[in-house]
């Protein structure tokens, strides 16, 4: 499940994840610059439900993106595996010019469309431009490693996280979402102790990352981002410890992003963006 | 109140900020490890309960203290501002080789202590070499600025926060303890946001940080000790936020220490220490 590859001329699409509850009627900031990228009155946005249990989740997405200006926006409710074959809901998926998957349980995600064409299919779309985004357990499916479940807690302890497979979008990031909400701080940075390669992306609620085709994180929302790099690591300690003790990491580098800066996935390197009014005047 | 001098000749003493609910029964690693730094059976501890408002906080130490071999542990219960004058209870401080002060409210402490004779003179003993610890509201008071309340989460808001003078026995870091327990990382991060010179120490429940005269911290118990360095901050947004806004900061250093590590306040290096298998072999 690496990432599709871009093909010669194309720009892959954006990767929105959200850290849940986000604003869907005033100032729905996130939802409304989504509906943006996809085009706006021109947008056909597919809406994926699958991690919900409630029946009226794919509904009241549908009704939103309309509110908020988008030409089409209709839910397709995986609901087996075998959904995730259905050459009808495929056509739709290509001819989208959006996708989107809800909050609920992202295992619900993985063990329903892991493995099956449509997965293989958002990916590709995902590569060729579509923006693919989702909200809370619909962001941590984005990634190729996913925070399945964990505990809470600010300090990391080995059996703190447990990784799963996830969609596959990207493996540059591990998402955890309602961040500040929840206190994932110590899951997310025990899931990068394990491999430091990638960076993790905590998302406060009502706060998005808009991760262009160059890799650059935009922060839309009320909340904050927190970037946590491991990439200068000094020395872990998880590979001695057992799983209720506590990891000992030296040397990791965190940002803390507000709407208007922005972090390059790529050079692992965070800027004030807008924020800094010396250079914006 | 800034530190007491210390004087040539002479080595400051031990600063020991405990987490809270640390163990008294098995296994009390950090109340033994004071007790042998205050000189074990010729030990003469002074238990300061003042933070807390149960009746036998102060008995219940001197009992624990006890038990772990110390030779003498006395409590005095300073309960108002005149207590911080009375001169039997000075000459008790004079005569102590180890300060304890117990949790409650750090409020407590500082309004009923601060500027009496009482504080000075604890500050002069530790510059003389005495060892001062404390546990919880008994750790945040040890520094020159204490957390005195906020919010919790871990993504920090400019208003998450609020500082108040503590007993000033230094002024290289702000304590944060029950810190994995109770989500404080946005607190202790809005507090460093002030003024980054300081070093932010978060201190999971059942552990301490031991700073010796050289001013390298060590770590003892079951839990984790997160140090936040914004020395190298790239830029903060606390000055152009309201009070319920996030604050972005950008190039924070963290380390997660756990007992064996160590991190010197001075140089701002983190070390492995004896938890490094490539060093001790």
């Amino acid at each position: 499940m690496c990432p599709s590859k871009v093909s010669a001329g194309d720009e892959r699409g954006w990767i929105v994840p959200i850290g849940g509850a986000e604003e869907k009627e005033n100032s729905a900031r996130i939802l409304e610059r989504f509906v943006r990228l996809c085009g706006g009155r021109d947008a056909d946005i597919v809406v994926i439900p699958t991690a919900s249990r409630l029946a009226d989740t794919g509904a009241r997405y549908e009704t939103v993106f309309g509110r908020l200006g988008a030409g089409r926006a209709e839910s397709l409710e995986f609901d087996s595996r075998d959904d995730g074959e259905r050459e009808q809901w495929l056509r739709r998926i290509e001819q989208a010019s959006g996708i989107f998957f809800t909050g609920g349980n992202q295992l619900r995600i993985s063990t329903i469309l892991g493995g099956t064409e449509a997965a293989k299919l958002i990916r590709q779309q995902n590569a060729r431009g579509i923006a693919v985004g989702g909200t809370s357990a619909g962001a941590s499916i984005l990634s190729e490693h996913m925070i399945a479940f964990g505990e809470e807690g600010s300090s990391p302890h080995a059996g703190s996280v447990r990784l799963a497979p996830g969609l596959g979008l990207t493996n540059r990031f591990i998402i955890d979402q309602h961040f500040r909400q929840r206190d994932r701080l110590g899951r997310l940075v025990a899931a990068l102790a394990y491999n430091p390669f990638a960076i993790g992306i905590g998302l406060d609620e009502d706060t998005a990352a808009f991760i262009g085709p160059d890799n650059t994180v935009e922060v839309e929302g009320s909340g904050a981002v927190t970037v946590v790099d491991a990439g200068a690591l000094e020395f872990s300690s998880m590979a001695q410890v057992s799983e209720d003790e506590p990891v000992c990491l030296l040397g990791l580098t965190v940002h803390i992003l507000t709407a208007g800066a922005t972090f390059n996935l790529h050079t692992r390197q965070a800027s004030a963006g807008s924020l800094d009014r010396k250079r914006t005047g």
